[in-house]
């Protein structure tokens, strides 16, 4: 397990060492879900795919059909990092980590001459790999532990207000994607509940996600750390510990969702090899299911990737899907829009 | 932690030293909801108790009053032992654990003369007892463990429709309070999202307690053992290991909210020490929130206990709830029926 993600963190590291450093702009985004009229996924292309995934919903939510699942059992799991928002070149929670790093060095003297701290306040990635296991745990330690709940949450709230992508630069909670957000409002439209289960920490994502995509807090599963609670004298304290908890990944998706939700999904929506056993837990449903792989093919608007990428590698799941005919969508092709703003 | 779920099933084995065994009926009950016109909390009495309730939910619901609180902030966590069913003379676990050892020890013919199963299957509490840590583990690996998640859930199912209390001769799951069946509904209808957070075994109440209490199984939290996912061919599973995963009971209440909800209760009701600190959790909310201790006072109908009880102790959390006004329950004075069948 503590191998897992630290190779998660280290192939981040290792994606991120041709990045240049990027500067903090002013600019205000709002991601807000938009609905439009007629229309519940205008932002998809007409297509196989857009016609499967509505022909999906209208057929298992119509209660004189044979297919019909009752409202408790109409489950969605989708991943996040490269699924709902971008995760290139490294998932985004990587930069937050970093960013910190920076912020907090005026009060860590000794960083300026200690790793893996010293090469990550001189963005020397190969420096931080250098120290292998340990310096990214030291990393993930500094920047995610040692604090409350309630501090965590709020610096990573600051953080997605204000951070912007070294390469896109846009803030991070803009670039999520339009034609998601509309097909999570369509799910629970039809009164399926959605859930994010993500490999990234659960509490990073409860800091933002809840507004971004109107997905409950207690909907959100992720990996975390342990944690302890403290009475503090009447004034009660949960405590992030430096000592990895659950790894929500791979062989983890389905025991993730086993435990947070309890049920097995009907609907379950991924994009790289992850998401494979999420996805194939789903397929193991006994009520009629739905599984959608999203393939990123845009170069222009986002990035194109898959069988030999560092970050969200798709290879064991495209050919899962293709010969299981799960969905599997073409950026590219089936999506008219990619971010809400329009770009 | 592994010292404490061991003292629990331990307490459970020394208070089930007393009891004669007992025969499975085949009456069949329901513990359906009812919801009475007019009155929301119709089985409880009036008093102090019940328009403090009212007039907190009232209060908070309205959107002109000062202590409004935002619909997503409306969480209210419950124990389950001894708060929304009864928890005497042991965990009803831990008669589900006895009854499968009887049911296995077919297969089992080496258990005749092993410890601590020929104890359990002579109901010789004290043999059992005997085998301290290990023995009670070694129950606990048979009847909860080595098996898949769904083939756990069908057998709990199966056993909650048929298995008959040793003493009150009602299956279990009619032994749940209707007073709190109405609190439950109550919270709901004023937009209250309910969670059940118990030192029970989240995966044995997920297996009943959604029909019965209309909370979904996603928003149960209890303890837990590990799984691991399998491929299976195709056939995928997951499988319960003998290994503790989470012990949500006194300090880790207020732990599992935070990993399950990701959010801090405004409303929490428990009966025990074990509920201390998920009370104290809910004080410490900036909304205004709500304590509530439910009483063990009506050995007619129910059972008596508090101070001195090996089961659902109620002590320290006592003196707490004096010292900060919490509310405290008395169920003979304050509940007019107890279980739904009006018993």
């Amino acid at each position: 397990m503590k191998q897992k993600v630290v190779a998660v963190f280290a192939l981040g590291l290792l994606m991120t060492a041709g990045c240049t450093n990027y500067v903090k702009q002013p600019e205000k985004t709002n991601a807000a879900q938009v609905t439009p009229a007629g229309d519940p996924l205008s932002s998809w292309n007409s297509g196989d795919i857009k016609d499967a995934i509505i022909k999906y919903v209208q057929t298992v939510t119509d209660s004189a059909d044979k297919s019909y699942i009752p409202v408790q059992d109409r489950i969605a799991t989708f991943d996040n990092d490269g699924t709902l928002w971008a995760e290139q070149p490294v998932y985004f929670q990587f930069f937050y980590a970093l960013d910190k790093v920076r912020e907090m060095a005026g009060q860590h003297p000794e960083w300026k001459t200690t790793e893996p701290f010293k090469s990550a306040l001189m963005n020397d990635m190969g420096g931080i790999m250098r120290q292998g296991e340990k310096g990214v745990l030291a990393i993930v330690a500094a920047t995610h532990a040692g604090m409350t709940t309630s501090q965590f949450d709020s610096s990573v709230a600051q953080w997605i207000d204000t951070a912007v992508h070294p390469i896109k630069k846009m803030h991070y909670n803009a670039m999520v994607y339009q034609p998601m957000l509309e097909l999570i409002k369509y799910l629970q439209t039809n009164q399926f509940k959605v859930f994010i289960v993500s490999g990234g920490g659960i509490d990073f994502m409860r800091a933002w996600a809840e507004n971004v995509y109107g997905i409950p807090k207690d909907q959100i599963v992720g990996s975390s750390i342990k944690s302890k609670y403290e009475y503090n004298n009447g004034q009660p304290e949960i405590i992030k510990l430096a000592e990895l908890d659950f790894i929500d990944d791979h062989e983890g998706k389905p025991v993730g969702i086993q435990k947070f939700i309890g049920r097995k999904p009907v609907f379950a929506c991924g994009n790289s090899d992850g998401d494979l056993q999420m996805l194939q837990w789903a397929a193991s449903n006994k009520y009629s299911n739905l599984e959608l792989y999203i393939h990123h093919t845009d170069a222009d608007r986002e990035w194109a990737y898959d069988r030999k990428s560092a970050i969200g590698k798709l290879d064991a799941g495209l050919d899962e899907a293709q010969k299981k005919n799960w969905l599997v969508a073409d950026m590219k092709r089936d999506w008219k829009t990619m971010f809400p703003e329009g770009k």
